[in-house]
């Protein structure tokens, strides 16, 4: 029996899950997926992701794979996924891929982007996915310390640190940041970025001491310097999850 | 006791709601608003709208008056009502304004939006404020068909019959039509309308039409012979409520 490698685009809104991972009487992204894709395939699904999502936060993209012995046609199973699924999870798109495609480790890069809305009132239609942030912000440092983000740093400054205890010396926090830049959109405020990994609550961390840098709390001097730190507790707050925006996954 | 007159501007998300207009025993955004405004303002408050909206429509900036007896500043009301509305109803502004001014009958125009979404799968973030229409679309001839909705025209065909018999013919079904355009953008279709008034489902009927005349049902010659025919049954179908948005009221 041949043994089939398809690859999932998955888009889901945040609100109403613990995140994309799997977990115990949770709901989660992975394990409602699973459950369907097991009921469509008859067969047990070992799915894999391109990586956890915080409990909260959205995808437009992110891409799943798993192996199968059904002989399903992707299409099909896209149209019965999307059938069988709740309509805040959609399946964007299906299709075989070579054994070896593996979407955490095949991927090189993901790109997220973090939702502001600086409004005194937060209007309904952008309550879902940006974080109300009503208060005075100096812009010019935040623009440019978003930017001192980009090249191979180490981020244990903007990593959640694990619970009971410091995190190993052995784990790297080292992460490449491709891009990233702080945008204003009238009176929105997007910040996006592009790594070749993120740390649990990285992008959260960031943009939650961005707006400390608004805030005057950080020059873009002390925000540089909070690399070279290397302590979670030297840097901003994390800001909330329902702003944060998983927008694609490179390969 | 002198008597003021307070003027607000409301957005809310249309599928929590049966609409704007007061209903016994269920819930909508003027029956919510009213009961948080009496308790605000601590006596019976008779809350006027800039006009109904159908039970699954959006508002970008609805308008709203009251006369109250309460002395409260204007700011501090807006943030009283704000703190005791759920979030999907926001008050984005509130003033004072001469005791003349009636949100419905001082209104001399309304814009409103119809969103469409025309790619196979309804991305979860745009679900709820788009149709999902997947089917293929010549988009000339329904461009052309927008534009001629433009003017003083009798719009019955495109107004909801009244339950329990025919429109009487002293209701007139003229309205003026000040701007009426069709666009594409991306993968979504926006149509966007603005006149003095609307008939009940104006706005869905002309939209279900327009659907209708990318489907080759119509030609754009038909669609315009839609006018003198003052028949609903003649014209398209409804559009579904959450594709609409009253976007703003000009005085």
């Amino acid at each position: 029996m041949t043994v089939r490698n398809l690859r999932l685009t998955v888009a889901f809104r945040g609100a109403p899950y613990h995140g994309w991972q799997i977990q115990k009487r949770l709901p989660t992204v992975q394990g409602i997926l699973t459950e369907a894709l097991e009921r469509i395939a008859g067969e047990k699904i070992s799915l894999i992701g391109s990586g956890r999502t915080d409990a909260g936060t959205h995808a437009r993209a992110l891409v799943a794979n798993f192996r199968t012995h059904s002989r399903i046609a992707p299409r099909d199973l896209q149209r019965a996924l999307n059938s069988a699924l709740p309509e805040d999870i959609r399946i964007l798109g299906a299709r075989r891929v070579p054994l070896e495609f593996h979407a955490r480790y095949s991927a090189v890069a993901k790109v997220y982007r973090y939702q502001i809305y600086r409004g005194a009132v937060l209007p309904p239609h952008l309550a879902a996915e940006h974080y109300h942030y009503p208060f005075p912000l100096d812009l010019e440092p935040m623009i440019q310390a978003a930017a001192l983000v980009v090249g191979r740093r180490d981020f244990r400054s903007f990593a959640r640190t694990p619970q009971g205890g410091s995190r190993s010396e052995q784990t790297s926090t080292v992460r490449r940041v491709l891009g990233a830049e702080l945008r204003r959109a009238g009176r929105r405020l997007l910040f996006t970025i592009e790594a070749d990994g993120f740390l649990h609550h990285m992008v959260r961390n960031i943009a939650g001491t961005l707006l400390e840098v608004g805030r005057g709390r950080f020059s873009v001097d002390q925000f540089e310097a909070l690399f070279d730190k290397r302590d979670r507790r030297a840097a901003g707050f994390t800001a909330p999850a329902r702003g944060l925006i998983l927008i694609r996954v490179r390969y």
